[in-house]
């Protein structure tokens, strides 16, 4: 098994935090993402999608996409647990890592994307060309981030962690959201004190710590 | 169990056609979506996030998310299997619905609901609120699709189905996908044959043909 990733990328620190929770070592090839080299042989054909991180198994096939790569490695080593331990738990943690994900972190990537003129020419993930960056698209991103956030205060004035009372992949990618908001200007806000509790207590673990 | 949900809605047709593949029969609640009856109790206190569908278990839990409902389901009943039967095969499906649904449905649900007068007030998904509606998130939903679709039609040429040799949840959020992408005036381009083709199979499929 391989992971090929980009150091910096939050998409390939994300895989990198779950690996480390687990005390998994995966050698590891860093492609060139600042090269283009995602578009060139051999990762063009591995990865059509021409992102990273994804992850070469030992007959060739390659799994794209952060969340499904951290699905098969928890399959393969299930303990300790970052996905839920049976179907109930595993759903709900799936569902607070797809609201984190689908109405907060992917909308921040976008609004960094089409605000930061470093992604000028490469606004999709996985592409190069001439669509411009709006800033709708940026402003909608935080508005998106702050209704979230309202959600998720109240989620955690509950429970230690966004899923409940363990850690889980959805604090891993809401880490990561708050990171991104951060770049895009948008630091959490005063009024959201669970918010703020939770991202010192997940900043604070090791595997977070050593993965930048 | 109960399913929460609103006949017409997208997400929600996903999940009954998933449930009708499996020949799954769970009592539905049709829930007054254009009333806004999700942000009153009893559904505000059930799914915050206020959107549907959503699945209540009989010990009171609510699972929201489409995909992870569905998980649910598919962990209590594998067979037959719509999101694969063994670890490599779930990371395979798991990556290419997420594909499908982060380069393509949502960019294209986020299309519809900025362009759309009958979403005004409710651009993002789950609120109720003065956002205005932004036609550059219409355009950039429409750009991303299309790049989407030379992929697919790429991936298409190979196996009849997106995952590959059989039917799963990735070819689902693929057909609401093009549904969608219709409602907001962007049809299968002509020079993508093997989505067109694939598109057809979905849509003669008895479990979608009765979903709507």
């Amino acid at each position: 098994m391989k992971l090929y990733d980009f150091a910096l990328a939050p998409n390939a620190r994300r895989v990198r935090v779950f690996m480390a929770e687990k005390r998994l070592e995966i050698p590891v090839v860093e492609v060139k993402v600042r090269d283009g080299a995602m578009f060139e042989e051999p990762y063009r054909s591995m990865n059509p999608f021409a992102v990273v991180p994804f992850l070469e198994l030992d007959d060739g096939t390659c799994i794209g996409e952060s969340v499904s790569i951290c699905r098969y490695l928890e399959e393969l080593h299930p303990a300790p647990s970052l996905m839920g331990r049976d179907p109930r738990e595993r759903a709900l943690i799936d569902m607070w890592n797809r609201r984190v994900e689908l109405d907060g972190y992917l909308p921040v990537m976008h609004s960094l994307r089409n605000a930061d003129p470093a992604f000028r020419g490469r606004v999709v993930p996985g592409t190069r060309n001439d669509l411009v960056q709006f800033p709708e698209i940026a402003e909608r991103g935080r508005d998106m981030l702050l209704i979230l956030l309202e959600r998720l205060d109240a989620q955690l004035s509950d429970g230690r962690f966004l899923a409940g009372g363990t850690f889980s992949i959805a604090d891993i990618t809401g880490y990561f959201m708050i990171l991104l908001a951060d770049r895009t200007g948008v630091p959490i806000p005063d009024d959201r004190p669970n918010v703020a509790r939770w991202y010192e207590d997940v900043a604070g673990r090791p595997s977070v710590r050593d993965s930048s």
